[in-house]
């Protein structure tokens, strides 16, 4: 049975990650890992490591993704949440054989990793990133 | 220095729990540790363990709440994050000195744990929360 190891990170949709990080990095603490530009997600991504997860403040490089959508229709604000798993092509069979719907049906293969997105539609409203490290 | 520990919880604005949990339980394989009336946010809420953290599907119980308004306005989804710290009155005067805006000024004693929420419009739009246990 495929399973769920922990949170992986939390996604923040932010118009700019340099206003968005005082808060998280002065205000709050945490420590601030890295920021990088993910051209495959179209967006730069501040790291924040907490505890055994991340915070991931992602501000999209393009009008054309998801994340610049929902700024747009619903302003900045938690986007998506990401669960490591230790078998993603096990996941994804569960949750089709359950019915859900998936936005990635296939895992996408990423340096290191490989990731599938689930629909919100399946979910109760929340877009769920699943990960395996590889 | 007031420190986050890690993310204590995400909780899901849910309309009905019975109708939410067989994602985040039959599909997903999260096991549910029990769900509890919680009079004091006047809700029903659900407790998922993952990892060190949880998954909280938070169903109102009344239509004057924050999650139900949340719920009539966006619909079911992410409602808020939750840190646990060491110190939340430390932290609590730590965000106050940075110009934070705080929903609670002083933590709120409930069972076994302080707590406090920090004004969404003073964190990029997220509403977070903190936790000190005692």
């Amino acid at each position: 049975m495929p399973e769920i190891k922990k949170i992986n990170h939390i996604a923040v949709a932010v118009n700019d990650i340099e206003e968005a990080l005082p808060f998280w990095q002065e205000a709050l603490g945490l420590k601030l890992d890295h920021t990088e530009n993910v051209p495959s997600q179209k967006a730069s991504v501040a790291f924040l490591p907490v505890g055994e997860s991340e915070i991931e403040l992602v501000q999209p490089t393009s009008p054309d993704t998801g994340t610049a959508k929902f700024l747009a229709e619903r302003g900045p604000g938690m986007h998506h949440l990401c669960f490591e798993v230790d078998d993603i092509e096990g996941m994804l069979a569960q949750l089709k054989a359950k019915g859900v719907r998936l936005i990635n049906e296939t895992p996408l293969d990423l340096e290191g990793r490989r990731m599938a997105f689930v629909h919100p539609k399946s979910t109760g409203g929340v877009l769920v990133e699943l990960y395996q490290f590889i």
